[in-house]
């Protein structure tokens, strides 16, 4: 597992349900689909090359290398979501294909462990010579990933081999003993592969290697800015406003006051943060962690989780600069988002670390990836006017509908191996039993003092409030049920056996201990109300807007319901709104409605007779699900009248 | 004059008031203060190197072009600027001043007419290859503006004869003629150029070249197109979604449905493509002219009279696409309004024109300069917080402050030339007698059949509502006086002789048709209530806002008045609001002061309790002043609750 806590994947079974849904689309449609476009047989989407490129680099075709010098990294995440699925779901022709894939890596790996297809065919002589662009760690990082994620689905040490080579060069090549490389990565990843690739072998070097790379970033002498000097080059474009803070090495790591930069960076390097401070016992990079954590939560988080509200650079900016038309809320940056909560959660059992963690999931996250799995979103904004994103130069990386695939693939494999690996979410064991953050339909395994016992979850949460436990202990044993009561939330229930329960959640965390016999039943009541949001007003462009949100699950008004010129729109302060589960629409899913205003049009550009506003029911569905019925406009912040 | 019907700039004086001081401003501080910046004697400003230039082409000191290739231009139309001083106020010494900066132009000048020393000191082999580009018909365009002003200011035909052998070169060099160069300039500007030089010298072929510039501008085969392909080069940057339509080139000008491309660009075209219209009798270029109108006024014009809603290529986008925080509205665009508007008056006597000229005016142009005189803005947006605008990339070109100088300098001399040459926009000479488009206090001097008529306006307008007209005819004398009823304006009174007489303006003009005698008094009463103006819902980005405005006066917020957060402030539906004046404030002005709200900030960035809004005064100060006292925000569209 990626979490120390976290259950085997092979532990946690999703059955059924909103979330299962979406896991076995990666399994079925998502994970197929990703190898025949990372083998180019995807008519129509971008070519990969990703293939092809180790097959040249092992000798085993000619030709030449394609692609972006990062290309690497899209095959590596996705072997790492195939090997969870694996894990979770075995399969002999995919575990061969696979086999045959890493003979490939093996036969393409240098004799000396190097393994980078870019740098083997384009610029052999330029290895390691531009850490501060270059993505040679950070595609190192995911190869390493990718071989944890093998070797823990399958037993195999075939890619753990190779990856441990390529881990053993990194560690010969940089640090700061004599005749070494002082640098680090303009990419942050290698680190928490570095710590996952500790867990899995057992390996402390590799641990205390994430640590120099995490603890070398920004100290002075600046590697990356001697670098840039020797080459002579300038910053490039993207750098704009932050130069080497885009890359969070403008300062060491524990000076970050925000975060700063490259928004999928700064969460990678936090994550990465927090298991280093945990399994190396680094408290002032814990409190780093804890302070960043912070600053991101108060001023820098879109309502749906996401980060990163400048897309030139795709970076983070100021607190509260949180435009939801310029949203850049990158897929990749949520799902970074992901692994610095559950790695928070780690640290301490707070509710706030798995809120944030279930907002980026059900709404950033899930927006990435359409209705049936085969289309990608990559900038995923919180308003949309096709015409003027397609129009305007700072919404040029917006997406009208989501694509098939990308030049810079990073978003869809990194979806499809966070969905495939939903079962190390879900809970976490403790030392006095079991944590569940993530309320979702599944059945799970674990041990207590050496006590087999089986949870099983029934629920249609994040649609429905009941979520009902069955616990099967294999003999009476005493654990705590540690629940998840979200934040969110208020007036949750609580029954054992039928009998109602109080419920004191501290941090987030209702601890229900005592002696479970087999067939105890747990029914835990999460009302879901329809809330309407606010934001605080200096984020300026959403001052005196709400939106709707119910349960973790953020709204959206779409065109396809609410007509064009969702800008016109207003929802009345009194207005009462209503939830309906619709089984028809979207795959199934509640969908909020009520009535509405709309500012009728013309007759002129400027008019100083006040507008009489129209009666308007409104219907708003989960974000997470837009941009699946077609072009339109799309809206999460609604006026309020 | 310019404008056929304008008076000549010698017969409009501006004794006192608002318009008065600004006018005295360029000729007192911003004229001078440009001759030192253009000569590079601006300590901390940017260098012109224009006067260098120049001297260095003429062969009068050694040296290296510097600047941009449109460099020259920038001189131009200080001459421009400087000329209409001399109208107004003769000065000796500027009068020598400018005589010896010609003879440097003369020496300058080829023997074949050209003069554009980036050509001539850099790339003289490059001389019309790349017309896409490099603005040299631009550049000669305000040359020719230049010695037309000059001739027409001191009867000096030096100038004049300069800019005349450039425009025989220009007749010579481009055409459908064989050996002729079938192409237009990527920047009009020569257009209309030609069109003041062919009123000038009375040389109707200088018309006819301006007509062939609009009349093969887009045609096929496109010469653009063909130039860029014999090139080689790609599309510039700037070119960005509209390719050629950046240069309106993409298709013939009759053919354009909405305005296109470079916002300044565009207006230049429009204005050009009004006086060929008129002076040539062209129906279908007139047609064109109204419908382009009529879609700027309809969908792209913001609110303080500005055009031009994408910084990325300074250009227009979709209808309705007016951001505030992102509007570009360049001031030389906005002049370009004014330029558009004053043609069309002179096609018809319309209000609407004159509306959009004065609110252009007393907005957007006032922005773009100092209350003292010596700093510019270049972009003008109609909302501002330093912190965020200093941070994201699509605000880069916005600046927090007015500045002194631009290394692309064009909008402080176009600034200088329009408030210098006030004259020409005041007033319409009629066949029937005399049209009054602004009101400002002025001494006009008219002849009707002959018969001299002195027209003296006394007012405090935009502050105050009474306009006073005293009329001397040097003899009885039957005419109309056209007075201006502004569209935003309600109720207007009108009395002669102390006696009411009936108003009832058409087309936005009362005709006060009369025998007039030495010392009849009108007065014209324009009632200035504070109104409160909506954008069509179209504008998503302010929907549910209210701008301020009393007369042509749009306001804004500033944090000046109202502390930072400018987001969280909102006038209450029934607020009542007061005007105000304030002979204290920026030079004296009408504040607009009501009982506002503001949101309070935090605890959480997202919280679903309603906030509990705080009431606070809010006081509003006209647009066309803000950013005078040090950085801080500024709002014009306030939410309204």
């Amino acid at each position: 597992m990626n979490y120390r806590s976290a259950l085997p994947l092979s532990h946690v079974r999703f059955p059924r349900g909103f979330l299962a849904e979406r896991a076995r689309l990666v399994r079925e449609v998502v994970i197929p689909y990703q190898w025949e476009a990372l083998n180019d047989r995807v008519a129509g989407a971008e070519p990969s090359g990703c293939v092809h490129n180790f097959q040249v680099a092992a000798g085993e075709k000619p030709g030449k290398f394609h692609g972006l010098f990062w290309q690497d990294s899209d095959l590596a995440k996705w072997i790492e979501a195939a090997a969870y699925r694996l894990a979770t779901h075995p399969d002999a022709a995919l575990d061969a294909e696979l086999d045959r894939l890493i003979a490939t890596l093996a036969k393409a790996q240098g004799a000396d462990g190097y393994l980078n297809t870019y740098f083997q065919l384009v610029e052999p002589q330029q290895r390691w010579a531009n850490l501060r662009d270059c993505h040679e760690l950070y595609v190192a990082g995911h190869l390493i990933e990718a071989g944890v994620a093998h070797f823990r689905a399958t037993g195999k040490r075939t890619l753990l081999a190779v990856v441990g080579k390529l881990a053993d060069l990194i560690e010969r090549t940089f640090g700061l003993g004599p005749g070494q490389i002082p640098g680090y990565c303009g990419h942050e990843e290698v680190e928490l592969a570095l710590m996952k690739l500790a867990r899995a072998t057992g390996e402390a070097r590799y641990a205390r290697l994430a640590a120099y790379f995490i603890n070398q970033r920004g100290q002075e002498p600046n590697y990356l800015a001697e670098e840039t000097k020797r080459r002579g080059d300038p910053l490039p474009w993207h750098m704009y406003f932050d130069g080497l803070g885009t890359l969070q090495a403008a300062r060491p790591v524990r000076e970050l006051a925000e975060p700063v930069g490259h928004a999928v960076r700064q969460m990678y390097l936090l994550a990465a943060m927090a298991d280093v401070a945990l399994d190396l016992g680094d408290d002032s990079l814990r409190r780093t962690c804890r302070r960043l954590w912070d600053r991101i939560v108060q001023g820098h988080l879109y309502l749906t989780g996401g980060v990163g509200s400048e897309p030139y650079g795709e970076k983070f900016t100021e607190p509260y600069d949180l435009p939801p038309d310029r949203a850049y809320a990158e897929t990749c940056a949520a799902i970074g988002v992901i692994f610095f909560a559950r790695r928070m959660l780690e640290d301490e059992l707070r509710g706030e670390y798995a809120d944030v963690m279930e907002r980026a999931l059900y709404n950033n996250v899930l927006s990435g990836m359409s209705l049936d799995g085969t289309k990608f979103f990559y900038v995923n904004p919180l308003e949309l006017i096709p015409a003027v994103a397609k129009r305007r130069y700072e919404c040029h990386l917006v997406k009208t509908q989501r694509v098939g695939w990308f030049g810079c693939a990073c978003c869809p494999p990194n979806v499809a191996r966070l969905l495939a690996s939903l079962g190390e979410y879900v809970a976490s064991q403790r030392p006095d039993g079991l944590a569940l953050h993530l309320y979702a339909e599944c059945d799970l395994r674990f041990a207590v003092a050496g006590v087999g016992v089986r949870l099983a979850v029934r629920t249609d949460y994040p649609w429905t409030e009941a979520v009902a436990l069955e616990v099967q202990p294999e003999s009476p044993q005493e654990f705590t049920l540690h629940l998840r009561v979200p934040g969110w939330c208020r007036g949750a229930r609580l029954a054992v056996n039928g009998a109602a329960h109080a419920l004191a959640p501290v941090d987030g965390y209702a601890a229900l201990r005592r002696v479970w016999r087999a067939g105890d039943r747990v029914e835990l009541t999460l009302p879901l109300p329809v809330e309407r949001v606010r934001a605080d007003p200096r984020v300026a462009t959403v001052a005196g807007c709400v939106a709707l949100q119910r349960g973790p699950v953020v709204y959206c008004l779409e065109q396809a319901d609410n007509g064009a010129l969702l800008a016109a729109l207003s929802l009345p302060r009194a207005a009462e709104l209503t939830a309906r589960h619709d089984p028809a629409l979207l795959g199934g899913c509640v969908v909020i409605e009520g009535p509405g205003l709309r500012l009728p049009t013309g007759p002129a550009l400027y008019q100083t007779t006040p507008p009489e506003p129209a009666a308007q029911s409104l219907r708003a569905i989960p974000y997470g699900l837009w941009a699946n019925r077609g072009e339109g406009e799309m809206r999460v912040w609604i006026r309020e009248t």
